[in-house]
């Protein structure tokens, strides 16, 4: 198996995406890790003695976080995030990962990679960290900001297929992302895609609520890119703040900050709860060859996430088992 | 002045709408409290001696959580939320406030007391609570599913004159919830609706973040109904998730626990932080007269903060200064 790592994208690349390739390289030896960008980038990261199974492609070009997406994948050709789907779309790579500019990865993974027939709308999947652990995928978080119900309804057939081949859950419950539980629930949209949903081949267990996805009320939560990313950077952005509440609130005394050292542990466990970096690896669905984003700010753990990610998906042919479910390749 | 209470909606009705209204009849003695409901159940908690300024409304009608709302408005005419929706109407109260069934007290307010001429849609406006204990002024949380362009901009206007009036704030930050800061970000209703408030008589500061939103990144915070109300809930969800999953961890050993009792008082202010009761009372913004819903869980204390803004609503002319801006009554 092949994974290209795209070793210049990501707020701490190239050292992170390189250190995590590196520790992925040693962890699944079956494994080839392609690390693409700028040789000599890459290779101050790398130690003097990489394992055989790492390698480097080089890409002269960069896509920075600003870049506007379709402009800068149409224009730097020679980028590694394009050069990474390059190596996906003609089979030299299994599956590309990069944590650089979200929009240049999506535009890759349409224009570069190809959209799956019978796909109008890839999807965005990101996992939300749950209470037990175990996590719920979401789709789509950002990909699409205007979904027809229609969408919504590919959204639920490849999120499903997704847990089951990634994570191993027998029929995974969907869950439709609404304001409310009852049917009647919601706006124009999320009304015709309860519809929709209600007679598709998946296990749809009805409307579910913003407020129960942390204690898992689902394993597939259905939304459009504007409200899911609403919901994904509220419930970050909720937990950071109590956080950091907390930590000013217990260092505001030498009693307070005494206790707190013994709860450190416990505060850990919490935080940990709640962490983005175990649950890396937000997979495109609906293009045709596996194509992973990595959090903006992935450390190495984070990228090694990822590649886990990757070659669960890879090792289960979740695309091909995507490709048969919406009778196209 | 003269507030009339719904002493029947509500969760803990009639006890908290009852008690609450005796502890506000003794803070401001210049304000008559007019709670409407049946009489037998509001003596039951009124004491031997109510204050003056305390009085009885017969209704002996209930619209109860779980009736569908059109239908329950229009067949309990003498219920106490249609009752006190009456008296807003007919001038014989300045507000009235209801801790009832939302939709219904929406009906309420669109069928009973009417909409605000030049407004298409009200909006439900509630306070999120910020780190700095100031709050956010968020419309429109769930009036309306679906929101054109233009209601949005309504909801600007109104939310931006409430903080205003009601708040004390000049020249209040406008904020558009989006997926990003970016003026190009969203969907085609956030383009649309930033192209508007672009050229409103507001302070627009642009879109903003679900992330940033507990740090007070605005003073107004526009959405529609349905990101809106996804946003509350997923704040609420995170913010109880992180506390339930901290108290487990923090009573799972007995030198936790010891730690825990002695950090009690910090987490007790972090908590209220979070803590809807400070904030309670949304006002239902473009109908012409003052209707505000309190959470449905609200207790005596927050029965009291709800009176406490209304009060100061129909001090500062909130309703003619908000028809004055939209041209109608």
């Amino acid at each position: 198996m092949r994974i290209a790592i795209d070793a210049m994208g990501g707020d701490l690349a190239p050292q992170a995406p390189v250190e995590g390739a590196l520790a992925a390289a040693r962890e699944w030896p079956d494994t080839q890790l392609l690390l693409v960008g700028k040789p000599e980038a890459i290779k101050s990261h790398l130690g003097t003695n990489p394992p055989s199974n790492i390698s480097i492609v080089e890409a002269m070009d960069t896509i920075e976080a600003d870049d506007e997406p379709v402009r800068a994948v149409r224009r730097k050709a020679n980028s590694s995030m394009v050069v990474a789907g390059r190596m996906v779309k003609e089979g030299q790579a299994d599956a590309m990962i990069s944590a650089g500019n979200t929009g240049a990865l999506m535009t890759v993974g349409l224009l570069v990679v190809g959209r799956m027939e019978g796909i109008e709308r890839p999807g965005l999947t990101a996992i939300l960290p749950t209470v037990d652990g175990v996590g719920v995928v979401a789709l789509d978080l950002g990909a699409n900001m205007d979904a027809k119900p229609e969408h919504l309804l590919q959204y639920a057939l490849m999120g499903s297929r997704y847990r089951e081949k990634v994570h191993g859950i027998a029929r995974p419950r969907v869950g439709l992302l609404n304001v409310g539980t009852e049917a009647a629930k919601g706006n124009e949209q999320s009304k015709a895609a309860f519809e929709l949903l209600s007679g598709a081949p998946i296990n749809f267990i009805g409307n579910v609520e913003a407020r129960d996805v942390l204690t898992r009320n689902c394993d597939v939560l259905v939304c459009d890119g504007f409200s899911g990313n609403i919901l994904l950077k509220a419930i970050e952005g909720a937990a950071e703040t109590v956080f950091g509440v907390l930590k000013t609130e217990l260092t505001s005394s030498w009693k307070s900050k005494l206790a707190a050292a013994i709860l450190r542990p416990n505060f850990g466990r919490v935080r940990k709860m709640m962490d983005y970096k175990r649950y890396n690896g937000a997979p495109l669905l609906g293009v045709s060859g596996l194509v992973v984003k990595g959090h903006g700010s992935s450390n190495a753990e984070a990228t090694m996430h990822a590649i886990r990610q990757a070659r669960t998906a890879v090792g289960n042919g979740l695309i091909s088992a995507l490709a048969d479910d919406l009778g196209g390749k």
